[in-house]
């Protein structure tokens, strides 16, 4: 539970509020290069703490995010011509380069050969890095602008990743608190049915050796571990999984899954009440098989099955999002007797489970829908995860208020940070985490 | 004509606002029996008095009616298992039954077995009751909870009357108007050819022998009854028709009316602007005919032709509506040809003439769409009903507010109120109520 | 640049509100004389200047634009009947004329035959005049009602002039100031291969000449002229455009155009966020062509190609709108393979283009979407014909807030304001504006 205070303080992320500067102290994935593949390709609408921005790749391969706004008088700059290093507006030609320059002003005959003029009518451009896949931007100020984001996933070779993206009608927080939920994936993602694994969810291996795992939790300099303890039969099933802040997550594979990698989610808030989903799936010992490709292009995991479409959300721009195929409009596909007798919910796909539960959690009485009313949950020993990420999310976004800068952001430590899981006979995290810091071969069982 | 306020008052329905603690002090509709027909079937969504809630059977025959999120974290219920006498939340497999009871932590091991911490996490359930076809709920205070419904319609056995639910998108005093708004009849339900009655309305009858029928309003402890009285030829048309407060109608048989039997409506807000309208169709004298069933089904008169849906109105849960066809979206599928010949306005079927009207009237300035603005309107003696009613309303509120609770949620004449038309040489309303108090033989004209 | 609160006072124009007022203080295209074209027809559904109105032709040809609901209870009377002239709610049969009189309340007795009761019934009327194929609507007060429209394209026949109408989903200034701004004619609708004319488009024309304009500005009793000059080898290229309070435009054609008449648009307020775009075309010297019908009937200028449909906007009743087919939703089916050869922006269509930029603009961080930020922009010289149009109608409704009439409303010289574009050896605007007196001949270089 929450107070209401506090929970605005964690949800709202727009420019000024408290949880919206420390977002804007860390890198955040904006795209997925493939979506600006091309040098002078279509831009990409997007829409990250509540700024339009605008992403695209000029003619000499940098990408560009920009305000998605021309200086001028406001035009989209999405109809604009991507071409010769910069993009020009539909409306009188104005031209801005992916650091916002405004590089012509074609229609003032006394402003575009002045460039002394010119220099006024820069827009907002925010310092992009490619990674892992995805395009990162760093929105804060300048001089506060941390490391380039590096983490295992963006290490290793482009063969050994996948990046996804799609649409979250929620608020990024309540995505995100799935994420450091050990428990329920003896519930949400269990099959009924342990030897049928269609969906290659195997929660109920899980769920069947023990649906009440014992969490402990370990702070790190960049979050926390979360050590989740199930029993099964005279062993431990142990899963750690890491939080970095403010919304990374690493999560083990499951035991008997064919997927060999791993991966995790970030969540990276549109507004207030949408959010972008990004997911990454790797393994850090070769490359990923065609297999396993397939098996993530299927949509049972993440991401699910998406189409890229033009979208409108609140009072700004239009985006384009990657908006999954079963969604709260039609009930997430649900069928009752698959629930009857194939799986816990009844609904295809992990990630729709996901979001079955998280996108229509109840909202306060006046509050927007997509926003959860923390002040009226019961949490238990088993929210002891989601309990520490709000109380480390609510002391980094006070302590930025205060001129404390989040370490997290900085810290060396997310580069070697994995999330593991196997069994074991030791009942005590801390020699389980022993264990864990063996070399890589360990982790594969 | 009503001023601002009292307007706000008639028309406000959320927690703690003054009409909406009246709706509470009485048993109201909430969904058709027939959706929850089988046990352990999927649960139904609703909003009553901005309440998101969830109605489901159990295991046992038994109906719930419950809040819509669990109590955990908000998780909405209705992707939840309902089994074995309750339902499940498919987040975490908390377990609620029908007195929202929470009966299962499966989760967390301190928990789980704990009855004690257990009882502190149970959701807010409505005593339901089921009568007529109809599944009610009591929302208010236990120990202020009247006898359960009781009116004709819900005494006489099953095979002897119809009962349906639709949405109507305006708040409910606008449509609960129209049931006490007989001169409307002469109008809008009017058919130009008396001689083709194609379908089943002949409003034209009425029209033909006197649109401006004197109204004469008659109190009772339950609401009032509102008797018009039409001149054809040396006779005079009467008919009575029941107001029963909060918003329930008993409305007579048009004389010609192929439909023998009788009829009313209920208007449950689902929140401020918008109605979940229940109809109920009875004999008193037998089974409903074949034929009298297949009228109902078509959609002539009440209900409309719909279709189950989910929609999402407003911040809340999606709900489950039944949503009619003809509807403002598509001008109730309006013929101007057919309005310059066949009957009145040109739209098919008796609702859909009602919400042609009653849907598009104008809002206030400031205010949403669905409220009319009553401070604007120019009301006749023809409109006394209506008069009486929002004075009846206004009083019980304001009653309701210094705690005096209202006599008319109890009052035993509801199971006896009877809607009647028939022709009489009198021409004084007292002189035919005593006729209207003899057996029910002559109510059959 | 603007500061905020000058843009809230140029784009707000509801009741009471400075341009509100300013607006009724001029004649105003309602709807197209076709849509209302046979006597007792079907009512057209409108809303202008955040009121929701019903125009409708009664059986003596007059035309009435007339409140959209009944003075009895509020309900619509688009559903009513029109007949024997005046419109009849559906409700209760209460019948209304084109000047608002209650002229029958069928459903009482003591009101239907006294015209002293009956004389209170009334609803809000206001004046209304044909000319150019359009409604006209006065909504001031009546002993400020300005002489009838008369502009050129009203005074010629009508085989000489074409008039259409469609919905914008901006503020009607955003629109309007594009009508201003000469310069964007060189590259919003600019051909990239000269000789490709198959839009029957030739900015090309223009921008290869010169796409930074030298824009003077003349004041007028009625706006002002803006006057555009372009250098084309040893000659200039000008352009005459007239701006007539508070939103109509004169626009000269193209010169390789192949539509050999002239043309203008207003921009008539539906509330604060959408607007009637009404087109004029028109021949001065003799009827339009079948070719040139056929050409605007295309689509490729103005109108754009719709669908007239209903459409919900706001909170008030739907309206009967003329939808352009490409619209924000579907990116107005900007094909980006032809952005890079064919023409500037992909977007096939003038009207098209000027919607992909003007629609999309940026809002406030707190304001509505279709109201441009103005707070933000950056004007240059060529934008000076888009400053003298606020700062006069800044000047104009503040003026009016101090009891000062707006003389444009009256002035004589709309009737002859005239655009013109044509080659001229004189670089002095002076010079070319008495050039520009000659008659009319000179004008069809």
């Amino acid at each position: 539970m929450l107070s209401q205070d506090d929970n605005e303080l964690l949800t709202r992320v727009g420019p000024g509020t408290a949880m919206g500067e420390l977002f804007r102290r860390f890198w955040l994935p904006a795209v997925l290069s493939e979506e600006v593949k091309e040098r002078d390709s279509v831009p990409v609408r997007l829409r990250i703490l509540c700024e339009d921005l605008l992403a695209f790749r000029d003619s000499a391969g940098r990408v560009g995010v920009v305000e998605a706004y021309c200086a001028h008088r406001g035009a989209p700059l999405f109809f604009g011509r991507n071409e010769d290093c910069g993009v020009r507006c539909a409306y009188h030609g104005w031209k801005f380069d992916v650091d916002g320059q405004c590089v012509d002003v074609p229609n003032d005959a006394r402003v575009k050969d002045n460039p002394r003029v010119r220099a006024a009518l820069g827009i907002t451009a925010y310092p992009t890095h490619e990674a892992g896949g995805v395009v990162w931007v760093y929105m804060g100020p300048k001089e506060r602008m941390p490391p380039r984001p590096d983490f295992e996933w963006t290490r290793v070779p482009e063969s050994q990743s996948h990046a996804s993206r799609w649409l979250q009608n929620s608020n990024w927080l309540q995505g995100a608190e799935g994420e450091i939920d050990s428990s329920h994936i003896s519930f949400l993602h269990q099959e009924l049915d342990p030897n049928d694994s269609a969906l290659g969810v195997t929660g109920a291996d899980l769920a069947g050796a023990d649906g009440a795992p014992l969490i402990t939790v370990k702070d790190t300099e960049y979050g926390f571990s979360s050590i989740a303890r199930r029993r099964r039969g005279d062993n431990y099933f142990w899963r750690v999984s890491q939080w970095l802040a403010p919304m990374f997550s690493l999560i083990p594979r499951a035991p008997a899954q064919t997927f060999n990698g791993s991966g995790g989610r970030a969540w990276v808030p549109i507004d207030d009440t949408h959010t972008t989903t990004f997911a990454y799936s790797f393994r850090i010992d070769g490359p990923l098989s065609a297999d396993e490709r397939a098996l993530i292009a299927g949509g049972a995991h993440f991401p699910p099955r998406t189409k890229r479409m033009v979208v409108q959300l609140g009072q700004g721009q239009p985006i384009d999002a990657f908006v999954p195929e079963a969604n709260i409009g039609n009930d997430y596909l649900i069928d009752r007797q698959m629930q009857k007798t194939v799986n816990f919910t009844g609904i295809w796909g992990v990630n729709q489970q996901d979001r079955s539960v998280q996108e229509g959690m109840r909202p306060a009485p006046t509050g927007p829908r997509g926003i959860v009313d923390r002040s009226r949950e019961h949490l238990m020993g088993s929210d002891i995860a989601i309990v520490t990420a709000r109380r480390k999310l609510l002391a980094m976004a006070r302590d930025l208020q205060k001129g404390i800068e989040p370490i997290a952001a900085s810290s060396a430590g997310r580069a070697t940070a994995r999330a593991i899981s196997s069994l074991s006979s030791t009942s005590s995290a801390d020699d389980y985490l022993t264990e864990y810091a063996k070399p890589i071969e360990n982790e594969e069982t």
